[in-house]
């Protein structure tokens, strides 16, 4: 082994408010708030069996000066686990997602979809397990 | 469990050679190309026990027309796991990364780094096991 992924950090203007939608995308919790930035995680990150392996970055939230202008180069895809992918779009947007149109295809089996702050991502077609 | 963060979407210009170099960043492989899209991953994704829980996500790189033009909003932070920060701040410039200033104090615990299309990513100084 030689790096890990171990954070994926999103500038924003306010960390709490995208913290806790983010929370509620992935029934992530608040694992650390330290000088104004938010970190988000799995509620039970393997902590013992699992260290030599892969484990699944937290979400870091800080807040910055500068407005999004762009649309980002870097996105999250999610996936339902429970659901199928018109229901999650349905929860989705009602904890504050909204559909966008970035030039996708009508084909495309992903759903669009922006964060509060506009943060593209997409919610895929398949069930991972 | 609701929706899954289980892709890191990258827009950039060459798909193939984005992966290459994150790869050997992260020690992970290509999972899948399809489509001129390149999806790389840890070389054990947990494929039984873990399934009930978080899975470290894969990343795709997927080619778009447009330049990177401003910092990205969404950035990767990754951590050492057998060596120092110096000493992996120095492998990774040896795959093709750049030290990069995006106004970050002095005291900051964290080198700034950028891959080799310009996507900004930090070394963190703490081993995290």
């Amino acid at each position: 082994m030689t790096s890990r992924f171990t954070e994926l950090a999103v500038d924003c203007a306010d960390p709490d408010g995208l913290a806790g939608f983010w929370c509620a995308v992935l029934d992530y919790e608040v694992l650390d708030k330290h000088e104004g930035v938010v970190m988000i995680g799995p509620k039970a990150i393997p902590d013992d069996g699992s260290r030599g392996g892969p484990v699944p970055p937290v979400i870091t939230f800080a807040q910055v000066p500068e407005d999004k202008t762009v649309k980002n180069r870097l996105h999250i895809d999610v996936s339902p686990s429970d659901r199928d992918q018109a229901a999650e779009v349905e929860r989705l947007i009602g904890l504050g997602a909204r559909r966008a149109d970035v030039g996708q295809g009508a084909d495309d089996s992903w759903v669009v979809l922006v964060d509060p702050e506009d943060n593209e991502f997409c919610v895929l077609a398949g069930r991972r397990p």
